[in-house]
């Protein structure tokens, strides 16, 4: 079959019944979503997002992290009885919303309607040592892949990554630190509500993180990376990005830990790529929204990325993303659905 | 019954199961509506988008605009059809969409589905004289108002409204240039589509409208400057704003022509207020989006208006109104169904 070109595409956006242009952003992504699924009539089915859950061992401290750790546990309990925010938006667009626990520290009933994808009680305090070894974060990224070859297998080619994970602003930050190269400082954030001294407080510390693993070392592979640092649900969304890209999936890519796993999924297609080519996850990759967590911005920035929203919002949980799955929606329904100048009858300029 | 106050709001949002502030933008809508409803659990019940259309006599000779004065009636007809941008986003959300003959310069089939209200065929040219009488643009205020009650007798609570009229940004920008005092060449984009040439050229005749008609007269009545410059579409808009306020009903506005409305809406308020704060109109007003036409986010500046959405989308039709009302429900729906802290028995930092 011949491959539709982006021209063709691009002629059918410029015809339909507006100013050429004028949709703005949706005409992008209208775009993006046609060449990924290789169709000028680009459809939504079954969008699912995947929230992971994980406790990271340095938040037991409560030296990065407002919120104490046993937060992560009572959260997953608050997804399964909808009662968050993620349920709240996921209910409101019919997104099919699963969460996994990746690595919460709590044992949780069998009987909980949760995926039960536990590596361990939590990553260890990257503080003092390695957060995981590498074959548990060789085991979770593979993890993360199944689940997606899973969801894909039950007709879903539209997918989103949410998270939640006391502490895991942290991890974010260093994973951001050594693949962007930026100082810790701009890499971290309030999280989820530090103060100004907490966050020199969480600075300081990230800051000693970096050398104790020689996070500046651009040579280290990604599952050395996530050993040294974690954590259980970011390397579980790297290996989904990765699946999610192999299938051809569209991918809703939520806020600052969701960007960070990407940066480390990129890195994972890389190395086992033929050529960097065979290796554009971006071009899957529909950015929901700017988080408010400070480094966020500077990440898409990194990545060329322009978000759809920019609401300040800084929840995690994938609720960027579910809020922006209508916004992709609707550009590919104008594309399906708005009628082109000839059909209408309407004159063009 | 006693007032609920914004403080009471405030507690019961910063006490649902997420760090405090952290739903960003849709925190302060969901305080709004709340307060617009005087209750802790809002709700958005029939949302409802009205398009005006009406034709502006200064686009018949194509000096404002690129696109022929006739595509007006023509997507009238595209509306009818369910063929345009806003009827995709309004079958998408569930938006019930009415369609309004404001004063095109086409005679329309009785039967056709929409709702005739033409005041006249299309505005005279405001070039060389005044665009309507001060009585039409009376009738057509009172008009704008009267299918807002309809609207809301049939049980709607939030409502917004777009346009379509070939050559309506120059109307719009002069408006603009009236109240905001700013020179018309900041207020002046390229529509539809002008090119620079095209948009120069713009600039100059309406600059020597602003001359003719005396703009820079702040003491016009807001009949006064719609008699002057129009159009039809923008005083049905105007007259509907300051129904749906009136009314308490919340409601969400689109781009650079509606908020020009909203302006005149303002002053009609004023006008007839017995104090300046009972005409606090923009306490009810959602903004959907910035568009990309050059002088709304200019406006909105002017009216400290933080918008919603920032796609770059410049289509008019009401199409950044019907894009903001899932995220006005989102704000609604955490407000209403997330758990609390105490609830889920999540602690709280």
């Amino acid at each position: 079959m011949p491959m539709i070109t982006k021209q063709t595409l691009q002629h059918i956006i410029d015809h339909k019944t507006k100013p050429v242009g004028s949709l703005g952003l949706l005409e992008t992504i209208a775009l993006q979503a046609a060449l990924v699924q290789q169709t000028a009539k680009p459809v939504i089915s079954k969008p699912t997002l995947l929230v992971f859950a994980a406790d990271h061992g340095i938040a037991a401290g409560g030296l990065v992290n407002p919120y104490p750790q046993a937060v992560t546990a009572q959260m997953l309990h608050n997804f399964v009885h909808g009662g968050a925010a993620i349920n709240v938006f996921c209910r409101q667009h019919h997104i099919n919303l699963m969460v996994i626990d990746a690595g919460v520290n709590t044992v949780f009933d069998d009987a909980l309607p949760i995926v039960h994808a536990k590596i361990a009680m939590g990553t260890a305090d990257y503080s003092i040592g390695v957060a995981m070894t590498e074959q548990q974060a060789n085991t979770a990224i593979e993890k993360g892949a199944a689940l997606v070859q899973q969801v894909y297998n039950n007709g879903c080619n539209t997918i989103a990554f949410g998270e939640m994970g006391i502490g895991n602003t942290s991890a974010a930050a260093l994973i951001m630190h050594h693949y962007t190269g930026l100082p810790v400082q701009q890499c971290t954030g309030k999280g989820t509500g530090s103060n100004t001294l907490q966050l020199l407080q969480k600075i300081k510390i990230l800051e000693t993180v970096v050398t104790l693993h020689q996070l500046t070392n651009r040579q280290l592979s990604p599952c050395q990376l996530l050993s040294r640092i974690g954590g259980f649900e970011i390397a579980m969304i790297a290996g989904a990005f990765v699946k999610a890209y192999q299938l051809g999936m569209l991918v809703v890519v939520d806020g600052f830990i969701v960007t960070a796993a990407l940066l480390v999924a990129q890195q994972l297609l890389l190395q086992n790529a033929a050529t960097p080519a065979a290796a554009n996850l971006l071009d899957n990759c529909i950015f929901a929204h700017v988080s408010g967590e400070e480094g966020h911005s500077k990440m898409l920035q990194f990545l060329q990325a322009t978000p759809l929203l920019q609401l300040g919002m800084r929840l995690g949980e994938g609720t960027g993303a579910a809020l922006a799955i209508p916004l992709l929606q609707s550009a590919v329904l104008f594309l399906n659905e708005m009628a082109s100048f000839e059909s209408a009858g309407v004159q063009n300029k």
